[in-house]
């Protein structure tokens, strides 16, 4: 039998099931040194957290995240809840000696992403961040044809995250569900909750931006406050825009918007080299599109592969070709390479340091947007 | 705690575990009456049933499928195993009042079917045939537009399931993973594989059909035996093409193949009504394509309906909208269903005689073929 | 000054016009050793060939074709007329050495369309049958893949022509602009009209048809007559669909139908190949779709070819690289090649003889619709 | 016979070509109160503008442009050449009492611009710019449909002119045929060639802009330069990207580069409004992308929809439901609504005064790459 990875879970939300499905079935599709075993759960709301724990069998819950994060029979904490609890969570974590698995953006700003990359590295514990598109088949396939050379020198990298969930004005901020919404809880909008995914992926494709203009819109200036019951003013961003440059000097466009009418979660990147391009979406993960210059001019043209395959990265684990997998497949890939990371020793990424790099460019989009001026991205 | 269902699994392939996914993750998803407990796995060769068992969770194993039957400690048997064991195993089944979660087709021909139908009829047991595809959400969508009568009198059916995987001759048949090719094992070729499904749905969405005319083709008429070790005549039809008709006077277009070079598992329907028209393919199966000629003109077309909104079918059970599912979700809402049908007294469809209809077009296509002559299909 | 080729039109419909505007703009685009003279239009209403020809820039009319076809002032005779005049007129230009561009199909059957043949090669008049659809640069491209022998073995054949515009039972039959509906002037329904377009194709493509087998079916079935006012039986095919063999082995499927909604003039053929697959379709006939096998696993998807390149088949006479042509430019390259064929001796396809070869597996389809049987496509 | 408009065509490249052909075949297509009449063709080499007057049917041809202003017989002038000769050609004109109908974009900059409308103004003659993509049928649609108040609130425009055709270093600049790549010629790079597009239909669609910021980059540094035969720094922007805001409030995101593997000419554009959205792009430009928020939820989806029916903008007078037209065709819509224009005395646009505005934004953007600051639109 497989050694178990001891988890304890914080939060029950979405993220909480996406996880809770990730270590139930990773071991049905992958062969691999551990197995996660379910010991705890955590939330302040009592019947909502044993509620929780029965269905995805978890043994036992906590209420109090300090108990759970102190608990002995626990090796690695899941960090599931809003942007302005993951500093405090981690610290303790990292005081503790557990491992932390936790949900993207790293932090509130790089500020606190700073000192908490420094309390891991510095308590020897593994760390893993989020963001679970990285392993996308097809995106996964994209960072191999890119680290085989298949596209040479890059001129653009552009990506977009459109959704369109938060037109309607009466939509409340704050509070469960909706403390996306709420500046307080999340710190931004749709730069660090969506704009984080594209950057992530961008710096971990096309290596490190050096600088970047941005601006912000808030489209719906008041909303009322579900925890107030208060009409107030929104302090989130609905949508921002930033061009700027990679350090291997392509150009950078991104984009993201909550009011993008008919997009659900249009997560979309493309990348321009010399000799080939790629594109991918989010409403179609299991396609890349390619294009390679090198082909017959004759027959040249994108290519719609259908990432289906055995030797398509993951692919091997699931179905036969043909058979598509869908969105929670990532976190399930992202529990096994966890795993393999711990056994290997070579982390599984992005760590804590590798989602700094995506922190530092929301603050330098966000001063930008601020000033009006380009700003340079710190170095992590 | 919800009630156990005892399951019994009789083989350990590509369907082993598509039907074992559903069973272990069915109840983190959807909120049911019973749940499915993994009793016992089945399969002449020790060590791999063992490794299955061990890896799914499986509490014990057997290696005579007649004592796993006979098991009191079993509610139902899930039958997994090549198309010619099928009717001796569900006789058992019904003999020793077991449920049967059959994989299609259900029998090797009209005959083997009936039998098995009169006999769980009989019995009294439970029973239903994994016709999966019906559970697609998209698919599911489809039924619902359709009984809405949104499409009015229909004109067209057309169906069609395309691989390429049997292209090159240095393929063997028979065998584990081969016995699809092998005649004796499979009865048919790509009729009773794929346009099984393709006639499953059709029956489903648009009624039974009356009469057939079909031919078949087998490209590789010789292929080295795995279980011989000699080159033996083909006996499967490697692609079949029909037409005919529905009772509801709309004609039938069928095809399957697995020559098609390019199409991995490229299942695909639609469905021409006098108002509005549907698409579906399963290579996108998260998506269904809907023309209604009661749109405003100027702005007519075909919609790309990203089925993954909550209030799509099943869709509500699973994440949030733009997130897809693939396709092992099908077998996950057949297991809920099957479930809700035990409860409810409304058996999930399909049921074995609900199957039959569909092996009994089969019977029609594949006799057709022979004699080059219209055939009736025989009602069930 | 290039030399004049002096045509005399028949007709005054879409295809009068579709071909008026390939003789008005071929000299524009192609460098050619003669250019079309517009010289006569025909028809019996005075008023409308008149409005027409000051249109195009006819310099004369005439309102019989007898007297055209006498006419010493005229090359080429087009005939732009309901199909059952086709033969008629086709004899009378074979007597006075006229060339002959006839619209498809060639005749009402095959036994017209052996008489016709017969006439012109006996008079030794150049002569060719308007199937556009060949000299879509897609098209045409598809055809040069498979001359070059990327395809390999062809498996399979598929093409369909799907429109929707008649539907609406309240639709008359017969006379002008309805005379398709009408089996006295078109002889058949969808077959003669449309699948004589994928039959051209396919036997260009992919060689001769040796036998099939085929159903027919007449949705509406009475209709008002435009030219009588009374409601009268529907003597054509609203609906047919056929299965086959060629004579290289490969299966074919085609069908046709005006009632696919949705659908307005949904031309579309896919061929698969041992090694490589092709596809169109005319809704965006600027497109080809190709997937070859021989591609790096990895990135082996169906490529998107967008036929607009240099050195794709007739696009360097057009724009640059991105900027699509439209249906109308395939009248355009016919042309083009006739007079290149004219010069060079090597007479532009299809020539009457070539387009018989459609007409008897046209011939042979509306046989097995009647017969309920397979039938041997006659040799031309 | 319908009045003559005597053309002087100054020019014969590819927009020769495309001008020409739209004269010669308006009025095949278009009930007219005028037709084209091409009395003189001009440019400095004389066998060049012999041999383009001889194949599009010019009746005379002129060495010098300011002999071809002042010829009587002329009406308007067709201005066909590099930027930098416009306003010069446009004042000579004015002076003249000549109409214009200038090519894209009216001047090297607003400055010039400015006094180029000033003049026409002040003569009173017709004038026109090619911002030909405004009245291809699928972007005049759009257009419709924001003017019928479809959107509502318009949240986002987003545009891109992507290219690759200048990536090969080795490509040289300046000459016929290169001269976009020469900054003394063109003025600017992908702005004034590619961006002017989209802004210019941007402004149609939404209304002006009020602010930018935008970044350029120069890929390629130096280039040989046809003219001297020496290697030169390359003057013109390679990309060019920029933001901003609408008049409306809705944000701007636009980006243009001849850098982007793998797309000859992909102009897209995206409007996302409160209730509904629309995509356009060239490759496909008979196509519009449309999701209405208001339709059915089980149902909704982008609508694809073929822009070919008879009741769709100019598509009545060419063929029938389902045939599409191409790039060509917006020049011949450009010339039918120019004479509609004349008659009707309601100007076609974009005139010169429209095309200013579209010079305007250009201006900030440039400026803005330069200075790195928000820069704001001059009012026209």
């Amino acid at each position: 039998m497989t050694k178990p990875l001891n988890i304890g879970m914080i939060g029950y939300g979405f993220m909480g099931r996406a996880h809770s499905n990730a270590y139930a079935k990773v071991n049905h599709f992958f062969d691999l040194p551990m197995r996660p075993a379910l010991k705890a759960a955590c939330a302040r709301d009592t019947a909502k957290i044993k509620a929780f724990a029965d269905k995805w069998g978890y043994e036992s819950t906590e209420t109090d995240w300090r108990k759970l994060v102190e608990r002995k029979d626990i090796d690695a904490i899941d960090i599931c809840v809003p942007n302005n609890l993951h500093k405090e969570i981690a610290l303790a974590c990292a005081a503790n000696k557990k491992m932390i698995l936790c949900e993207k953006p790293l932090a509130m700003n790089g500020a606190e992403g700073k000192v908490m990359v420094e309390a891991v590295e510095k308590a020897g514990v593994p760390n893993m961040v989020w963001y679970n598109y990285r392993r996308v088949p097809a995106v996964t396939l994209a960072k191999q044809l890119i680290d085989e050379g298949k596209l040479g020198r890059i001129f653009h990298y552009r990506a977009k995250f459109l959704q369109d969930w938060t037109i309607n004005p009466e939509l409340p901020q704050g509070g469960t569900g909706l403390w996306r919404l709420d500046v307080g809880a999340a710190g931004s909008g749709v730069s660090g909750d969506l704009l984080a995914h594209c950057i992530d992926t961008a710096l971990w494709l096309n290596g490190d931006m050096s600088t970047v203009s941005a601006m912000t819109e808030t489209f719906v200036k008041e909303r009322k406050h579900n925890l107030t019951g208060k009409v107030e003013k929104v302090g989130i961003d609905d949508a921002c825009i930033f061009y700027g440059r990679f350090d291997n000097g392509s150009l950078a466009n991104f984009e993201s918007t909550r009011y993008a009418r008919g997009h659900k979660a249009l997560y979309t990147f493309e990348i321009n080299g010399e000799h080939a391009s790629i594109c991918w979406d989010l409403h179609d993960l299991h396609r890349l599109q390619y294009f390679d210059h090198r082909d017959q001019g004759m027959t040249r043209g994108w290519r719609d592969i259908h990432v289906t395959d055995g030797d398509h990265p993951y692919m091997g684990n699931w179905w036969v070709p043909g058979l598509q997998i869908g969105y929670e497949h990532s976190f399930v890939h992202q529990v096994a390479d966890f795993i393999n990371g711990l056994a290997s020793g070579k982390p599984a990424q992005p760590t804590f340091r590798d989602a700094q790099r995506t922190g530092l460019v929301l603050d330098a989009v966000l001063e930008s947007a601020k000033s009006g001026k380009w700003v340079n991205v710190q170095k992590a």
